[in-house]
């Protein structure tokens, strides 16, 4: 069982798959789609939708997942934050690739041992959890976050 | 000089296009792009992708136009439109369209004359604009619109 894990944002959104074998998680790949702040708001998530579809195209990933979407106090932050959301998910949607949602609490949780642990401890659980991984930046490390609390959160198919 | 106007929604997204030759405007086709709401949100949203990319290919327009996003207060209502945005600018960019954005006001006002009509009004000054025209729908009437009001809004290239 390959699992995405998918961390968007418009700047920049953070992937990484894992693989899941009974109790037993490894690590395939980790990334991280950077969009050019000067480019057309169309263009950059164009280029999200494009990058994330040739992610799933290249490994075929079984399943994916993301955190529950954070609702900014800023609505315009929320709204940047669910357009690119809604391109990377078009594109799982292109690829028949279901795309479960667990609470940020969750995966914190599922990942460190508790819900309120700080984005260092969970990088520094996720280097523990899958040896030799090499992090491409803290958006991949969320994503790969997400990928191992969907292994241990999510119904095997 | 063919203008795309696009109402996304999560449920159903309009859209129109007019020609605009100097002063004057007529109509060329209009639709609208429902999803089913039973289906994953990631299946919603490659359905919209795909829908607005196939209309961009097959008529080819020359700009596009939307209304600046309403943020609703309810978050979650915000988060879905968001993201059914999202997965439409995306296939805008696709075919490298760029999408003015236009206040909601101000599309009232340059297509009924006031920025406090109703929807009724609009539509019905839609009709009035493009002689002829048979509307697919109020999301449709919506996008015809704000095609029109680029018309009048947007300099011309």
């Amino acid at each position: 069982m390959i699992i995405l894990g998918l961390d968007p944002s418009l700047s920049c959104t953070g992937w990484g798959l894992i693989r899941s074998e009974g109790a037993r998680i490894s690590h395939i790949a980790n990334g991280e789609i950077k969009t050019d702040p000067k480019a057309a708001m169309t263009a950059r998530l164009d280029h999200l939708h494009a990058a994330v579809a040739a992610v799933i195209g290249q490994y075929a990933p079984d399943r994916a997942a993301c955190e529950e979407v954070f609702l900014n106090t800023n609505p315009q932050s929320t709204l940047k934050l669910a357009q690119a959301r809604g391109a990377v998910l078009a594109a799982c949607g292109r690829h028949n690739l279901a795309v479960a949602e667990h609470a940020a609490r969750l995966v914190k949780k599922s990942v460190v041992g508790t819900g309120r642990a700080e984005k260092p401890q969970v990088a520094a659980m996720v280097k523990v959890l899958l040896p030799g991984v090499v992090i491409t930046g803290a958006d991949a490390a969320d994503a790969l976050a997400v990928a191992i609390a969907d292994a241990h959160l999510s119904p095997r198919a």
